[in-house]
């Protein structure tokens, strides 16, 4: 076993911007993975992507606040650059852009972005302030580092579709690629908020993949959705959830929902439910 | 006499990207001139600075619907496309980009940007849509050409102000120039706007520049604001205009008033004023 190679690390645009330039000016093809730290196999996953598809690979490492509204867990988000930048050298990384909040929201910060469309609804009715944070701090990103790819997970899938919609909108010159989530041995979606929970909540956080995969199955066979997604419901909370924001089955393109009630088209089901103070989100594909 | 050069002009995202690309292949530097058409004198300087700073220059000709709101002149803003091609090619330009509104806000577009600080207040008063509908387009204008350098007219002084702080707060990667106003015989501020005036409203429309100039002298002389400002409007009104929406000296900087109501730091005065059903604006830097 051999210590993992060290990781430059840009703190500044004007850092990130140099070491970006030198790629672009040797014609290297340059990725990207915006993320909020906190990694684990899920990002590491997104990295070894973007390496497949470019020369260079950039991950920014930033709790971006504008995402977070008053009551939400900022504060108590995991931060741990070292490990990072660590773990992201060990799966190709070519730089960490880990800025401070002062110099991405300089005083006399006086611009928003909101985005509607596939922001409505489901996690834009839980967060109401998430997904215009999000696409204010991915056009930043992209505008400082001019990536050519960058790769999100499908993890946070109607993030992925708000982005694939702002990033066309305002012609950001960037190819989006959506990449499938990683799951534990048993199926568990991994995310950072999974270290929050306890020996007891995990064992019924390993549910909510069975409880959409066999809703999906249902649905897919023709099964009217509204019993479907009923019936997930009720499971979800029958396994020791504590609330379930949604479950439900959408149009995968642009999370609508199915007005006859059947899945007749390409379809996503997503689902978002508590355990404690934690929320936990997951979709999947329906008939795939 | 010769006849003017011909101009390329693109129509889609697509051609004006491979354009541009092969500008920039050779090294070459690209400069912009965003307008809506309707070009006049001021227009040309801005494409003489541009073609002084940089190697290439392309004006775009869009009359963005997301900047006026239902009630206003939208349907009514001249259009001259052929026009403005042949002056752009004799002040230098060497392409114009001329989409239509399909394909700069497609089906299903549902982005926003809102901005506030500079944006806020004066022409933001008046006109509610205006500056983000300003944001919106110059962010995907900047997005679509990738210009190294954009030149702006002073003679919409807050709209420059709000340019600089959303490209900075966006980080867009583009110059922002500031072109000092074009100005008739009689100092009346070259506006697609002066086309509606009668020869009367002319008569009255320049008597505003010299209004500004004498309160301009006046508060750089010491003089109280308060005052200074009343003057102004009050001349304005007897000068023939129908309705003044604000007379007013601000700093130059972030158009935030002069708290103890004297000029101690550079100033600019700015006037909004109707004649008839036609808006004019003017503004000038205060002891320059």
């Amino acid at each position: 076993m051999t210590d993992a190679p060290s990781l430059p690390v840009a703190r500044s645009v004007a850092e990130l911007r140099q070491i970006v330039g030198d790629w672009k000016r040797q014609g290297l093809r340059v990725g990207m993975v915006p993320t909020m730290g906190a990694l684990h196999e899920g990002h590491l996953t997104l990295v070894r992507e973007a390496a497949r598809r470019t020369d260079r690979v950039l991950a920014s490492n930033f709790v971006n606040p504008t995402q977070f509204a008053a009551h939400e867990d900022l504060g108590r988000y995991p931060r741990q650059q070292e490990e990072d930048a660590r773990l992201l050298a060990g799966a190709g990384c070519d730089l960490m852009f880990a800025p401070t909040v002062e110099e991405m929201y300089p005083q006399g910060f006086a611009t928003s972005i909101a985005v509607s469309g596939p922001a409505l609804g489901l996690e834009g009715d839980a967060r109401p302030q998430m997904f215009g944070g999000v696409a204010l701090v991915v056009t930043k990103l992209f505008n400082q580092a001019q990536p050519d790819v960058a790769v999100f997970g499908e993890k946070d899938f109607q993030q992925l579709m708000v982005i694939r919609r702002f990033v066309r909108d305002l012609d950001l010159p960037v190819e989006i690629i959506g990449s499938p989530t990683e799951r534990d041995e048993h199926g568990l979606a991994l995310s950072s908020r999974n270290a929050y929970l306890s020996e007891k909540e995990l064992a019924t956080a390993r549910s909510l993949n069975l409880i959409l995969r066999k809703a999906a199955d249902e649905a897919a066979s023709g099964r009217p959705l509204p019993g479907v997604e009923r019936e997930a419901y009720s499971a979800l909370l029958k396994a020791g959830f504590d609330r379930v924001d949604y479950a439900t089955i959408r149009h995968a393109e642009d999370l609508t929902p199915f007005r006859d009630d059947i899945v007749d088209a390409p379809a996503r089901i997503l689902a978002a439910a508590w355990l404690g103070k934690t929320r936990l989100i997951d979709n999947m594909a329906v008939g795939a």
